[in-house]
């Protein structure tokens, strides 16, 4: 028997989750089944499972992908104790979306059409709806991480919650995410002008 | 044969989008059949096929009701000439949301749900997608109104586009309406907190 390695088992990953997002954009989530996503990934049954045993597994390790990616944005920001204002770090979560989520290396896929077709399976499916909620609860940790260091650095007024202007920061990449998508005209570049308009602390 | 009066119509066609709606609400939009619908209302096919022919023009006489529940929203803000500030039209649209639309008089159910649901359909429904837009593209109009007021009264740079901060403010509303289902403890309150803390010309 071949010694598998890792990179082996990283490459058959990514295949299977590629061939879900594929599936997942053209049908959507919910009509989307295992056995189509085999199907796709042209690998047999035994294989797929061996990596996913269900549609919310492979959800989880999107999100996991989707996390990632958003570390790398706000550990650019925070990096050496820097205070960015949150419009600059909605402006880097704007532009991270368009160059990362929406043209994923791993799943070949834009994330983003994934993730709207998740919110909308998250309302009537429990543990999707956990999974998603653990996701935007991450983000919104970090924007308000945000929040906090531009208070400490007096441009907050003290009485302020950080974990609430962390919530409308996230509101404002998920509106950008939804509008891209939905409204073909929505580029970052004018989103962010609008957004940049109305926070103070921009460049 | 009896005189089928106006009041009547209106109320049969409510009943519809009512069953229409707990369908959706439940299974989700690509999921539920004209059938399901035509079973949940307890009518004949041949009476519900006679207000609405596909899932489709069901889903433009809900997208009716939101937006003239926004557009009161916004004729109230607008009134005799006002110039609210964008931080107060995105507080206006979230109360909104809340009052009108999560618990609608109409359908009797929760329009915003409903919202998320379509948001996927319109995806990989391109009859979907165009009237999804067309509801949308409305909406950022009202808000780049209240930006252009805005502007004209002296509290944005004439060389911001109206059109983009009308942009931002619905991106906004609409981050809202989404951490509202998917996040439980997000309430109005603590997200306009957060939004007000960004946005300068609050109260």
């Amino acid at each position: 028997m071949p010694r598998v390695t890792e990179e082996y088992l990283a490459g058959r990953r990514a295949e299977i989750l590629a061939a879900s997002a594929r599936r997942f954009a053209a049908d959507g989530f919910h009509a989307t089944s295992m056995a189509g996503i085999i199907s796709e990934s042209g690998l047999s049954a035994g294989a797929v499972y061996r990596y996913f045993r269900s549609k919310e597994e492979l959800i989880s390790a999107v999100a996991e992908i989707a996390l990632s990616k958003a570390k790398e944005v706000f550990d650019g920001l925070l990096v050496d104790g820097a205070s960015p204002s949150p419009a600059e770090a909605v402006s880097a979560m704007v532009r991270g979306v368009v160059a990362r989520a929406a043209d994923d290396t791993i799943t070949k896929t834009d994330l983003t059409r994934l993730a709207v077709q998740v919110w909308g399976e998250a309302l009537s499916n429990p543990e999707v709806h956990q999974r998603v909620g653990d996701v935007y609860r991450s983000l919104r940790g970090h924007c308000a991480e945000v929040a906090r260091r531009w208070q400490a650095a007096g441009h907050l007024p003290p009485d302020v919650l950080p974990e609430q202007v962390g919530t409308a920061m996230l509101g404002l990449v998920q509106g950008f995410v939804l509008q891209r998508l939905l409204l073909e005209e929505t580029s970052a570049d004018a989103y962010l002008a609008g957004a940049t308009a109305l926070l103070p602390g921009s460049d």
